[in-house]
């Protein structure tokens, strides 16, 4: 891929989290949310917000890139011409969207056919935004921006865990994720994709989840790998199709939390 | 009380956020963190930061006020001659301050012996400050401002319920908070106080915690009150001097959560 490609699609991606932060801003707090029940069972509001900002993102890759394909947790696929797939996931955490917390963030990853060639993650609450892949590991916040860089933590006994559990995941996954959080130092609930984005910036140091659909994860995973982190599945191999997640600063951690997980894979 | 009195109270507690912002900013995300095990059991981070926020808002008060009393987290008691007292939580959710999480907060409490006149609660990262009492209920963040007002939400069934638990809390304490929670719509984990501000906001409609210290919880109880909420402990007593805690929206989902916790106090 060409340099001034590059920069188009990393243009780009900025222009869908600008666009997708207009929509979720406007509807978040309010009060007024109509959250219906997406599924008959369990709790997973979907909002106006989350469709409101998926099809602002989906006009603005057909007009620009009409070939590209794309892959959104509201409005469904559309195959790739170009070889490449946005896979977009307007609001990532609508629990925490409703409940009012600034955890919740948009999701877009870039995906080749063979692998998340790119990733961001923004706040629009907040105003942050993470931005991994092509050349890129950016952070911009209100205070300023940094390059995105993973911590060099080693060692179970020294790292602070996240997770979403224990409010989600089957009795096997919160056992596998209990087996790792138990040899942390510190464990942490509740702060939906926000966890990854701090794993980015080096303020965490291993997220561990389960239940995960392709475009919970491709954002993400690109973001953490510019940042030179590690995301597979529980057993090592490839993440980028979402399921049971492990996201560690560094290889030896990576390979401590496997070993972990080896008895509920 | 006269206006003037008032007044100068309200303006001095935005001075102490502002002071109290400048110090815990100064130190957050920067990796250097020396976070001593204050105690020998458990994880209770002490930053250098909580010390210099605490030490910049007593300097400040003493200068302003000689006569008030002072109640902090890490610098202790100085009795009252006036008859109010200031109780200060430079840093609460040091576990989520140190992880990097924009949900912990600077509490600021102003008791005048009889109860809490005066509760503020800051996010300094996100720029969010929620002041209540002494005529004032008010949100500034971000995006604006807005007047703080609690939820209407009567029935638990209905309701979104905060905690710092699993990870806080005797066993007969998360007990307590099972049986409440589980009568909820949607639990949610790890804000720290920013659950408070949330309620007071009127996002959420429950918070159920325990093990609080006098200044963990006077500066929330102010803002809540301000909003329109009940604070008290599990027995519906005060609670002012923290414990077990239970702060709702309305006077009927209060009785709802405290019918539920009876067998547990």
């Amino acid at each position: 891929m060409n340099d001034k490609l590059r920069a188009e699609l990393v243009a780009l991606s900025h222009r869908l989290a600008d666009v997708a932060r207009t929509e979720t801003l406007q509807h978040f707090r309010t009060g007024g949310l109509e959250a219906a029940n997406k599924l008959q069972t369990g709790f997973d509001p979907v909002t106006i917000a989350d469709r409101a900002a998926e099809r602002a993102m989906r006009d603005l890759i057909e007009t620009a890139r009409p070939d590209d394909g794309l892959l959104g947790e509201e409005l469904g696929n559309k195959a790739s011409k170009s070889g490449l797939t946005w896979v977009l996931d307007p609001i990532d955490g609508t629990r925490g969207y409703i409940s009012g917390t600034p955890t919740w963030g948009t999701l877009i990853g870039l995906h080749d056919g063979q692998s998340v060639i790119m990733g961001l993650i923004d706040q629009p609450y907040i105003g942050e935004r993470f931005l991994g892949g092509l050349g890129q590991a950016e952070f911009t916040g209100p205070h300023g921006k940094a390059k995105l860089r993973v911590s060099k933590t080693q060692q179970l006994a020294n790292a602070t865990i996240f997770t979403t559990f224990p409010e989600v995941g089957t009795d096997a996954d919160a056992q596998g994720f209990r087996a790792v959080a138990q040899q942390c130092q510190l464990t942490r609930y509740g702060m939906d994709c926000y966890a990854y984005a701090l794993l980015a910036l080096g303020q965490i140091d291993l997220v561990v989840e389960a239940g995960l659909a392709p475009y919970d994860i491709q954002g993400p995973l690109g973001v953490i790998e510019a940042a030179g982190g590690i995301v597979t599945d529980w057993q090592g191999g490839p993440a980028d199709q979402g399921g049971r997640i492990v996201a560690a600063a560094t290889p030896e951690l990576h390979a401590a939390a496997l070993e972990r997980l080896l008895p509920y894979v």
